[in-house]
């Protein structure tokens, strides 16, 4: 089924895509015999790589292993594909550090929690795609987040994704010093998906920046961690100038996965549901069913986005 | 059998740790009605914390689900506990970001890689074993890391953890400012440990700092990541410069996780195994059951730790 995927997807009217290889920015790695994508438990010379992942045009990635299962499922019936959902095999099974999916042209894996581990999934992703020698990719972090002045439930597409400080940009330490990197995203993505939230019900969607945090507590302004010393004023304080600066949401991820996505040349996009507005407090009360309505609402989003691309229509 | 256990343990030697109560710094969390433990998916209101967890003495934790759970069944056969280790329950079953086992007196958690993750699961931790009302906890990170001049399979126990300027600090930002956090750990804990090590076969062990970093390609100097921008020799030297610097091994989580042990008064080692030298290459290639091997020693190690503390002799 794969090639008429493709033949579909090439058919379309997003011409600037056609053949824009994926770029590894590492001149030692075409010099290496073999390479061991440690953390996926995959390598060069025990997987044909070309063969299993050639023709992954969309790769969509979330912090929970059962949700990008769940999601992996979802786009198998979305994509009218032959075979059992519930069948779908973890293809990084040997390893607990990350699951992946691949379904059709789509590639479902899981990234954990904060900038270090989607960092080093990002690396094997790329060097994967690179050695698969795929083209035309889009990349879509899927995920959840606090919001800032949002109902919960609302969908935040990353305008820009800032620092603690508001600023769109990642600090990488590279051999003990400390270097800069744009967080800028894909516009024509963005405003895609902005197009696709019209045209979907229940699916209150907003476009803004994005707060990238290294932790959960302290980082977020948070009063119920095993530490804080600061006072509910000074929190709602910080709040309120995130807001100012076009803050919407707040996650832990998104900054070195633009930066890493812009320095290779990948389209992509960041697609979070908000679980509670911060404003409101600080604890996830939300009954479970709920929570797990919201977390469906950035894939119903992100399907229906590939959905389009590929020519299917509902 | 717990209060076995605990009768044993109080009988020892420490007398210093006897009834040292697990302190949280946050004076709002006393004044919750609920406490939602979100990551671990436990709750004050839905769970009755000091029935389940108030006797644990000692908490191991490491990066993957699976390691800590084969940690926790080899635990549960060396302290000769009833029951089938096969039957050990993931306390945290109904999400799938942290696993948490308990066996006797131990309990084991994963944490995902990296200092977010790790941060996040400690903050719950430390609230968990407030509210359980634990006393005389004695906390390890057991890990895989690389070695800087050892031979791979070297147990490494950290003397101070220290940031990618060879520091012994951690930086945590609170509210958009940075401030700075001490990364020292328990000597005493330490030196107890390295005993232990000359009690075991096949064991060889060093004291050194380790070096933590947030993420495994460029901030560790490797050469086969999807972005490398240095060459060979300036890697080099800057392995070199760490070794200098007293580091002898590099991993991901120790400073955060010595900072907030130490701010909370609880005692903490880290103690992990080198996967490989990181002056002879960069990628991790001994075989599986080598690997497996190697991972099996920071448990070995602190195995023999708790059976010594509880008076257990083999």
């Amino acid at each position: 089924m794969a090639p008429i995927l493709i033949l579909s997807c090439m058919g379309h009217d997003h011409n600037e895509y056609i053949k824009q290889q994926v770029q590894v920015k590492n001149p030692y790695l075409d010099t290496m015999e073999e390479d061991i994508l440690y953390h996926f438990n995959l390598s060069t010379k025990t997987h044909n790589l070309p063969e299993m992942f050639g023709d992954t045009k969309f790769v969509c990635v979330g912090g929970s292993g059962n949700r990008m299962k769940s999601f992996a499922q979802f786009m198998h019936k979305e994509l009218n594909l032959p075979g059992n959902p519930e069948d779908i095999r973890d293809i990084c099974e040997g390893t607990d550090r990350y699951c992946m999916y691949k379904v059709g042209p789509v590639l479902s894996i899981s990234h954990g929690m904060g900038v270090p581990s989607i960092s080093i999934m990002l690396h094997e992703l790329i060097k994967l795609l690179h050695h698969a020698q795929c083209h035309d990719v889009v990349l879509f972090r899927l995920g959840t987040s606090g919001g800032v002045g949002l109902a919960p439930g609302t969908v935040v597409i990353t305008d820009k994704a800032v620092d603690y400080s508001f600023r769109p940009q990642f600090e990488q330490v590279v051999l003990g010093k400390v270097i800069t990197r744009s967080t800028e995203l894909d516009e024509g993505v963005v405003s895609e998906l902005l197009q696709c939230s019209h045209e979907l019900q229940n699916l209150p969607t907003v476009i803004g920046n994005t707060m990238c945090t290294h932790d959960f507590y302290e980082g977020q302004g948070r009063l119920d961690g095993a530490l804080c010393s600061f006072s509910q004023e000074e929190k709602l304080d910080y709040l309120k100038k995130a807001h100012e600066a076009g803050v919407r949401n707040i996650e832990m991820e998104s900054t070195v996965f633009a930066a890493m996505c812009r320095v290779c040349g990948l389209r992509a996009a960041v697609v979070c549901v908000t679980l509670l507005n911060r404003f409101d407090g600080d604890q996830i009360t939300s009954p479970h069913e709920v929570l797990v309505e919201y977390q469906q609402r950035p894939q119903v989003l992100v399907s229906h986005f590939i959905k389009k691309r590929l020519g299917i229509t509902a």
